[in-house]
């Protein structure tokens, strides 16, 4: 086929992917050739903004690195990463609900002992933390895995401080036999996604914030469940309605309750004032796995 | 704005582009978010396979270097450089039609004079080209900027030669007082685009060959006119309805005439068979540019 033009284009580019052995790939290029010619056809670039476009895209893929990816901070601060998850965790009521899993997390926290203390050379309030762990029939689930990350009270997660030897404010629990899991950190505080990239140049230019809202990460692990990745945000943090990756739910906006000194829940003696968060997780039954694409 | 979910979550992103100064980048922003999450609604991606499509994107971004623009490959394979080609350029009939730059012009040529052979050390079956420039009226176009490029007999561009020392099968010409211009150069081959990094990957993956037909690329720019950026196709070549890049347009395609040893129009003495190719090209009127965007 020959002569197409800006109507006809589309159906002959979908028709080329006709041969795509695998057929999910098939189904994703030709929705994806139709979205694509559409946005075009909707926003008509000159020959100079596709350029920009590209130069974009490319300027976005070398500026990652094994420690940034602004491809990740670009699809969240779009609305997409939100939107996938939204897709893949449609959990009945009751479940704890999602929320992405952000730029900080590390593969294979340190372990930490039931009750630990994470908070290492962090200095900030004291937060007291504990929960449950359960199925969605109520049970709890013992010796499940709590990996919990969150950033310090000036904003920085470990990984963005070279000075730190240490993981800091990351650790990795296992509930013990009633499900249960608590430890101590120092209250988080809200904070700029990366903006000295790509993504910063979207968001300066379009006058839009970088912030996210206070919140501690979870991702939860149990055998026979759905792994749960979520946080939970800090009532009353300004950035709450406008979290720069469209990530806060109602759920799991918590007070971090203010308490005089005395003595915590563990029996620790506090001489100073301190915040309780208590918050027990729901979790989803595993669901069967579809089978594998056929390439 | 909290608690998005995958049908509100898209308006609750566009409202976030509210404040951008430049009304034609809030265009753009709000239509590529609503067709980007269009398009994830649609093929309902799961976590893995929107870290494949990130993957992806990145490789595809660091595959770029000064001599390779993988991004610009993959807009030409989708069909959105010929798309945004079409966009832009709505001309009138009996204006010559255009087609993709391409990635293998360079800028600034090395000026040849009227009638010169440009196929330097190339090897192949010589080829006389000539033709005239006009303006719609029918005009010649006197000191019009001619640039002309394309593939050697093997299908081979001279920057993808590193053993060249010089241009190659390259070369820009300006027409004379009459409008003409007229060169010698050797019969272009088909020739596959780069297929060993992401475009090729999924080239590969979709069962697409990844050929465009025989062409030679002209580039012609002339005072008062719009420049125009074609190619002439060899008629006869077996990807014309295949081209990997969805350029080939009616139009465009002409019989490279088999001549007998002789006489050339020029007055060479050939003594061995060529072929010819006249072309006349018509320019459009130049259209008076926008106004420059507010930012």
């Amino acid at each position: 086929m020959r002569d197409f033009d800006e109507n006809n284009i589309t159906a002959a580019v979908i028709d080329r992917y006709k041969n795509t052995p695998d057929p999910r790939l098939k189904k994703i290029m030709t929705s994806l050739v139709q979205h694509l010619h559409d946005f075009v056809r909707d926003v008509e670039p000159t020959e100079a903004e596709w350029g920009k476009a590209i130069a974009y895209l490319t300027r976005t893929g070398q500026l990652c690195t094994d420690k940034r990816q602004e491809f990740i901070l670009l699809s969240d601060t779009l609305g997409v990463s939100m939107l996938v998850d939204a897709i893949n965790h449609r959990f009945a009521k009751g479940i704890t609900e999602t929320t992405v899993l952000g730029p900080f997390y590390v593969q294979n926290p340190p372990e930490a002992a039931f009750g630990a203390d994470i908070s290492g050379e962090a200095k900030g309030e004291p937060l007291y933390i504990d929960g449950s762990i359960l199925s969605e029939d109520g049970k709890p689930v013992a010796n499940a895995i709590v990996d919990v990350w969150h950033s310090d009270a000036e904003g920085f997660y470990d990984v963005q401080l070279p000075e730190l030897e240490e993981p800091t404010l990351r650790a990795r629990f296992h509930t013990d036999a009633q499900g249960r899991f608590r430890f101590w950190t120092i209250v988080p505080r809200y904070y700029p996604i990366p903006y000295d990239g790509t993504v910063g140049d979207m968001l300066k230019a379009t006058e839009r914030h970088p912030y996210r809202p206070a919140h501690v990460h979870f991702m939860i692990m149990a055998d026979g469940h759905e792994t749960l990745v979520t946080h939970l945000f800090v009532e009353g943090d300004q950035y709450l309605d406008s979290d720069a990756v469209f990530a806060v739910k109602n759920s799991l906006i918590r007070d971090f309750t203010l308490q005089a000194p005395g003595v915590a829940p563990d029996g620790k003696k506090m001489d100073t004032s301190w915040r309780k968060l208590h918050n027990d997780f729901v979790l989803a039954k595993a669901v069967a796995k579809k089978s594998a694409p056929a390439a």
